[in-house]
């Protein structure tokens, strides 16, 4: 938890709405952190739904292997969440962390041991005690409440220097609905996922094969289309829990994600998601500019994508940004590189709407004093036009700056 | 070039010898630079044979076009090379300039402009004004001499901090023969090709296509090993001349690379090329330390390499490396992103030879403060090792520090 707040962060902070079948409360369990909270206890209704994406690494956290491993049931009664230590790459210890935490949790909440849910995050390689929750999850099963979602998405904070927030309010049928989520990212920050947790949290009423399908579209083009170092987190994690709570003033029963009634649904939370993995870029280490990389002309979207990443993961490119230079060279570089069919001589770059290069050179109406004011800006709009085919995509990233390399050089020690 | 010369420089710089059938000259020609050279012209005897290696890049500059275009030739006759511009991205107007220096350089030296190879480094984007040229190469031409390898090497750099150069001397047959090497690097550098330019002479008599071959096996864990920051120039070309002039004195002729005379000369050959690279890791852009970086437990050696360039390029590696932090949970993130086979519960990780994880978790007998000691080494080894097969493969890179961010995020402007 740094203590100056990213320039990019959201100025218009929602209040959160209660979720009705959703209870928080937060403590410090001293896990790692002082003086600040650390552990989050969210407690579910009987009957809520759950669905889950998490990182392609070929090394995951145990955290993430104890979801993967219960996501089968569909269904959940409590999450489980620390900051400070990941409980990842430790081995058996890790396992028996994992399994241990959520008997304690069980206890607390009253229910099967799979039905809880688990995420960690912070230093990887180091044992988790999960006897420091021994006592605190029951002390805040007691203490859970509708509010406090702010206090939730605080105690999940690593290097993030603000809490990640969203909501969308929406009907589903004639009923209102809501969802809310939260994130927390910052560093090692790559598809896929491009967050290492995140949590979304709706009353209505999904079954977890529905919600499961939703989750995996919405994924796509906000956390998966996010990135600040390429770097995968062994401890990516992405829960989304339907309550179903909403059926009681209405809300129709959802099996399919399909559904024609589910559409304003999707929408909203798709916004969400969105939301909120835009929040990690803001908040990427060290960032003091948010970057959109669109590219367009490619001959599939798929290709735009891996053009638009590798833009987005070019350390020259967001190092040239970070020192407010439209070095659009460098975004050719990474074209290049990339391996995606591209025409030098067909394409053209601009840099927050201002054309510096078309058909393979230098724009001769390129005025350098215009673009450099616009570098200046804290977004920065790259659009790359590649003129063969109809493919696009969009993705976000950060600047990399001196503040990255301080953040991650001291960031254990 | 900076003012700073790199801490990893070598401290035993060569003699460089002359190669008969090779002379060297340079000049400074304003191109982007002041008070300093920027122009190398090698003009060699009639005879030489040459192959290259370019970058994969699909926006390649003007100048690799150019050499492509005549390698199917096999013959070279002068080789020139300017600092400040790439002519990279600079349309009809870049393959005119390549034209034109070629035309003004095959005046110079008497000979076809076919037969001159063109190299340039620097800004991309920039159009480089070859009318530059005119005049300098005629100057250049009538002063060139065998001595002033380091004024070659000195005269091709950019932000490089030393000039990079190498030499073997070898028999071949009963004769003696001479491989002198030059490159330059510092930043985006990334296979494949891994350094923006190199040039390799020797006076053997090898056909051209025995030299291509040579030179494509020994670019593969040379500079193809080597990655600084991911991101591939568009004008990465290495070249490599053999005037043929050792046959005066008893070389035999050789016209496959799978002659057996040819040994030794194969091995020095690869070995001038391992030491260029290693330079060019060295002197990665505001690097303090080298990183070799060995994995083996592979499923096979490709499998190796790109696990190995996983962790190669991973930005929290390298920042935790610059911060002199064993944070070997990096490593396992690097690992677990490669998408190559890897079991988490049979890797081990030793850094500086101090094994510090084994089998998914940390080694009980690993001492914080002996690693933390090793780690203040201005090389640091890395070795992974997986358990799966018979597979290894290792590479070159550096760390991220403060001044590789603020090298580039000013390089330009």
């Amino acid at each position: 938890m740094s203590s100056t707040v990213s320039p990019l962060a959201p100025t218009d902070v929602p209040e959160m709405p209660a979720i009705a079948g959703v209870k928080l409360a937060t403590a410090a369990a001293g896990i790692r952190y002082k003086g600040r909270t650390d552990v989050l206890l969210a407690i579910m209704e009987k009957g809520t739904t759950v669905a889950g994406v998490f990182t392609r690494s070929k090394c995951p956290s145990a955290p993430v292997e104890w979801c993967r491993a219960k996501l089968g049931r569909g269904q959940a009664r409590a999450l489980v969440v620390n900051s400070g230590n990941a409980n990842a790459f430790t081995g058996k210890t890790g396992r028996q962390s994992t399994a241990l935490t959520a008997s304690i949790a069980a206890k607390a909440v009253g229910c099967q041991p799979g039905d809880i849910y688990l995420a960690s995050t912070g230093v990887i390689g180091e044992p988790l005690d999960a006897t420091k929750f021994d006592g605190v999850l029951d002390d805040l099963a007691a203490k859970t409440a509708p509010e406090g979602w702010m206090d939730a998405a605080r105690a999940i904070m690593t290097t993030d220097t603000f809490p990640k927030v969203a909501t969308a309010t929406v009907k589903l049928g004639k009923a209102k609905v809501t969802i809310n989520g939260m994130a927390k990212g910052a560093g090692m920050i790559a598809p896929d996922m491009a967050t290492m947790l995140s949590f979304v949290f709706t009353d209505a009423p999904i079954s977890a094969g529905a919600l499961q399908s939703l989750l995996k579209a919405g994924v796509e083009d906000s956390f998966n289309a996010v990135t600040i170092d390429g770097d995968t987190s062994t401890s990516d994690t992405l829960l989304a829990f339907a309550t179903g709570a909403a059926a009681a003033h209405g809300a129709p029963k959802i099996s399919r994600a399909s559904d024609p009634r589910l559409k304003a649904f999707v929408k909203a939370f798709h916004a969400v998601l969105a939301n909120l993995a835009e929040q990690v870029a803001r908040d990427g280490e060290g960032a003091r500019k948010l970057v959109e990389i669109s590219v367009e002309g490619a001959v599939s979207k798929a290709s735009a994508r891996r053009i638009a990443m590798s833009i987005a993961n070019s350390p020259l490119v967001k190092t040239a940004i970070a020192g407010e230079d439209a070095n659009w060279g460098r975004v050719v570089m990474a074209v290049g590189k990339a391996g995606e069919p591209a025409n030098r001589d067909k394409l053209s770059i601009a840099f927050n709407g201002i054309r510096v290069a078309q058909r393979g050179a230098r724009d001769p109406s390129y005025d350098e004093a215009e673009v450099s004011n616009a570098m200046k800006q804290p977004k920065i709009a790259i659009k790359v036009a590649l003129g063969l085919g109809k493919g696009r995509d969009r993705v976000l990233t950060c600047d990399l700056t001196k503040e990255y390399v301080a953040i991650n050089g001291d960031y254990r020690s």
